[in-house]
């Protein structure tokens, strides 16, 4: 089912010196930041050759990266992003299987502005997985 | 500096279940178990299209891998390891900067039979990162 890892995505309180990591230190590829006002945070990606990491700051005080950042201080991975072919197939097969989607179970819109869902931590290995359609 | 995004690395207490999960739930290509005893784990690599999550088992009450399960008892993202072409001219540039490199600051060899060599999370936004040499 699951296909391309499209984005492993790490939480940061501070976006420019986290961008200035890997764009300095590790002298990786930084796009600019976009806001995601939907999401609650603004994001930044560094292109690798196979896949991307996204920076991801809290915007407004209810973003959802926030209660992380509150048990993280200095950021950490927040979560892994799985490409799918139908992300409703794959919902519905999940969940066939016991698997818990979160929110109401509807696909929203991601940073990419391709549908995409997310999936209970306890039910993979206590890791946040996001299913992207790709 | 950084090229491609090697693996993300996922600790887990119970391999055949976390392997279990990414086999039948989500569908995808999993290596049988690999002892790595000179780190202290077995590891399972899930294959995806561009990249692999490595999964990661206690092996012996040393395992480096333990403390982390004690305050993550379901499992989690452990680190992401990506690829330099040399990992020395690398770690010599990354410590010139200041960043700090972990243990005695030579490679080791890692699960791909490659020199590796891990970062401190503080000074890579609270991301525990590893080097492999391409």
């Amino acid at each position: 089912m699951i296909g391309r890892l499209n984005h492993v995505a790490i939480a940061v309180r501070d976006l420019e010196k986290a961008t200035a990591v890997y764009r300095d230190t590790l002298g990786a590829k930084v796009t600019p930041p976009s806001v995601q006002a939907a999401h609650g945070v603004t994001v930044v990606f560094i292109e690798l050759p196979n896949t991307k990491i996204e920076l991801l700051e809290p915007l407004g005080a209810d973003s959802p990266i926030g209660k992380f950042l509150d048990k993280n201080p200095d950021g950490g991975i927040h979560h892994v992003c799985y490409e799918v072919d139908d992300i409703i197939a794959a919902r519905d097969q999940l969940k066939a299987q016991g698997a818990r989607v979160l929110g109401d179970g509807e696909p929203k819109i991601g940073a990419h502005d391709k549908p995409v869902l997310f999936l209970h931590p306890k039910d993979f290995c206590g890791t946040l997985v996001e299913l992207e359609q790709a």
